[in-house]
């Protein structure tokens, strides 16, 4: 053991997450520092903008407005870096590790594309780099999937880490909104930001996906190989259609492995209604993790600052025993293979498909006769009651089929001169 | 870093968790090698009866029945204690922590009763005990516990976490079976013991929840304080009763800090569609942990020999990466704290009360004067259709209740004349 008996501590960003830890660590002090023998000292807060008001007293004595100031102080242990985005996100962290600090973050992006590298920097200046807080907010599934499940043979992985959408869904199914309205109700409450882009084209979810694969299957993966599909195209019909059968609609990441090689996509899907997924509504995320001995759902918030908050808090405790016990970078990069990415053209899966046609007679069946000819079969079919000659919503439900075939399928359906629109939602079994 | 390059591990107790562990071992020997860094030798098996079939094969050099075999070998690193009960697993696992070993078990009595004595001589000794599979077989709560939340002020943890009951149950909801027949469909599937007492008078959640608890409020807790009702009494009408309400009934382990006391307690409780643990059927296992910051579902396998197996091996990859790292003892007991039990007749909550009186004209008033005079207000009542004359059920959903006065009023029921039997179920509301 180590002779150390303060821990010290600097912020660089102090946004909901970053104020959030402190706000947790500073009421849980004392508790702490009794279960950890150390004593914890925040010693540098830093921001460029000290103008807005924070739900935290911060002295006038620990601000700054000079990250340096954290990294070149020889005196601090562990670098909280909570700015978001790449850069100078990368830069402030990759020089604090350089120094021998240790390093929590709950940068997804910075993760997701660069934590092979960072983690890499970490090992080689034998110092600890943590990101609990970088899938899923408040839920401890990162150190679950590096420690405790470290030796699983972990076959899919599932989630839904992107609160926002899973708010909009939601509202959309509880209380029929659009799309429109339900978003405009997330921004409302302060869960979408005012251009939404990142969450609803789902590239926070693809980034979350990237890391949450990386772990279970121990590779290295691009996150430019996700593939990925927003919610935007959702309509309450949809959801509608889906219930009926047994399914409800989720924003799904889904990583599974395949004859050795892992799927990664981000999409829509109808979800069986009794999957442990099924019932994780608003802004709660979980993760669902099926390995060869055991399935396992983790459940909690996907955000907020003090949830997120205490995930960093859990890392820097963790952070400061290794200092303590003379054990840092007990636990680095767990990515011992090289796995190579399914596309998706390869999926095999039912779909959901609904399609705007006219409705006059002889419509279902040139429909049905494209499917037929690209080799997907149909399994149900729903045509509402509507006017004839007007444009209607016509649902079917496929048989297993290949995305290739399925693909093919709607490509055939948008030439027919009656259809003005072919939209197909991917099936999530479960097992 | 220490230079041990081969972790040598000996188990005792070959039934269904030691063979699952070195099942899952074995299995992913060369990934946990790769990513340890270490070679992992189980070097001594040890059971009293090598004549019953296992389903994998240990070699004959391997085997043996004498514990001090693996006790007393120098060179064994770590002990796998895997036969249940207290003695002789005690003597065994302090022996082998006292000669510097470190341990695992999944054994929740020895850890209930003696976990704060264990985990003591493994701190004099520095060296580590770990329990995952403890507590909800192949969930892993124990180290989330006491590494990412360590720092979270909680104010309730919530268990399923007793396989055979949550079975029963879910078996006499979606079947509307009688206990009697749920519990045959159990021991008919080796979900349930010949004699099921522990599992179905509550004994073993009771040591489930002491270990949770103590945990989660970082104080030692005697089991013997956890109180404690079985499911024997509950039948098929409680249930169509409760699902009427928007509840169902499950065995739920209980602890909540309340005024700087925690509640201790395991029954059946009516619990809200709406909660997480409501949709978890069968034999699956899940703890719901509510901080002040954020609220956690972890759900998963409750028993199972790969699914604990996992839990082990979780637990050996971390004691071996202590050991390879010099750091044994980094997380130890983390009771910090001493909160005194509040006693149920504190509790207050809402109650389902199911009476068993005979169909004549007033015996609603007479019942419902009761328990008025006990201050004990009633929220709901049903009083089936029945022959006149005979006995019936009747129900009743009281307003929030104290446990004592709810009890006054069940004693004051049972005097009636025209009342055969008297039974409440608590209501948990969720939060």
């Amino acid at each position: 053991m180590e002779t150390k008996e303060t821990i010290a501590i600097g912020v660089i960003g102090f946004g909901t997450v970053g104020s959030g830890t402190l706000k947790v660590l500073w009421e849980r002090q004392t508790e702490i520092e009794r279960e950890l023998h150390m004593s914890i000292q925040v010693k540098k807060v830093v921001d460029q903008d000290w103008s807005r008001e924070r739900k935290i007293f911060i002295p006038p004595t620990m601000k700054s407005t000079d990250p340096q100031e954290v990294i070149e102080d020889p005196e601090i242990d562990i670098v909280v870096e909570a700015i978001g985005g790449i850069s100078p996100a990368f830069e402030y962290v990759s020089q604090a590790l350089q120094r021998g600090k240790s390093a929590v973050t709950p940068n997804k992006e910075l993760i997701a594309k660069k934590g092979g590298e960072l983690l890499e920097i970490a090992r080689q200046n034998r110092v600890d780099l943590f990101f609990e807080g970088a899938v899923g907010g408040g839920i401890p599934i990162i150190h679950a999937l590096k420690e405790q499940l470290v030796g699983d043979d972990i076959e899919e992985v599932i989630g839904i880490v992107n609160g926002t959408t899973n708010f909009i869904l939601s509202a959309m199914s509880l209380y029929k909104l659009s799309y429109q309205n339900a978003l405009e109700e997330a921004q409302r409450r302060g869960y979408a930001e005012a251009v939404p882009t990142m969450d609803v084209e789902a590239f926070d979810a693809a980034y979350k996906l990237a890391i949450l694969a990386s772990l279970c299957f121990h590779t290295k993966v691009d996150v430019e190989k996700v593939f990925r599909e927003g919610i935007t195209r959702i309509i309450p019909e949809d959801i509608e259609f889906a219930n009926e059968l047994g399914f409800v609609i989720k924003l799904l990441a889904i990583s599974k492995k395949v004859n050795g090689q892992i799927e990664l996509r981000v999409h829509p899907v109808l979800l069986p209604v009794e999957h442990p997924l099924a019932t994780v509504n608003g802004v709660e995320n979980a993760v669902y993790v099926k390995s060869k001995t055991r399935t396992l759902t983790f459940r909690g918030p996907g955000a907020g600052g003090e949830a997120t908050g205490s995930a960093l808090l859990g890392d820097i405790i963790e952070a400061a025993r290794n200092i303590r016990f003379g054990c840092r970078g007990r636990v680095g990069c767990t990515c011992t293979c090289e796995l190579a990415v399914r596309f998706i053209d390869h999926l095999v899966t039912r779909y959901c498909v609904r399609i705007l046609a006219l409705d006059i007679p002889g419509v279902l069946g040139k429909i049905a006769t494209q499917f037929g000819e690209a080799e997907v079969s149909l399994q149900a079919v729903k045509q509402p009651v509507s006017t004839p000659g007007k444009l209607t919503n016509i649902y079917f439900l496929t048989h297993w089929a290949s995305e290739a075939n399925l693909q093919r399928s709607l490509e055939r359906v948008r030439k027919l001169e009656v259809v003005r629109d072919a939209y197909a939602i991917r099936v999530e079994e479960g097992s």
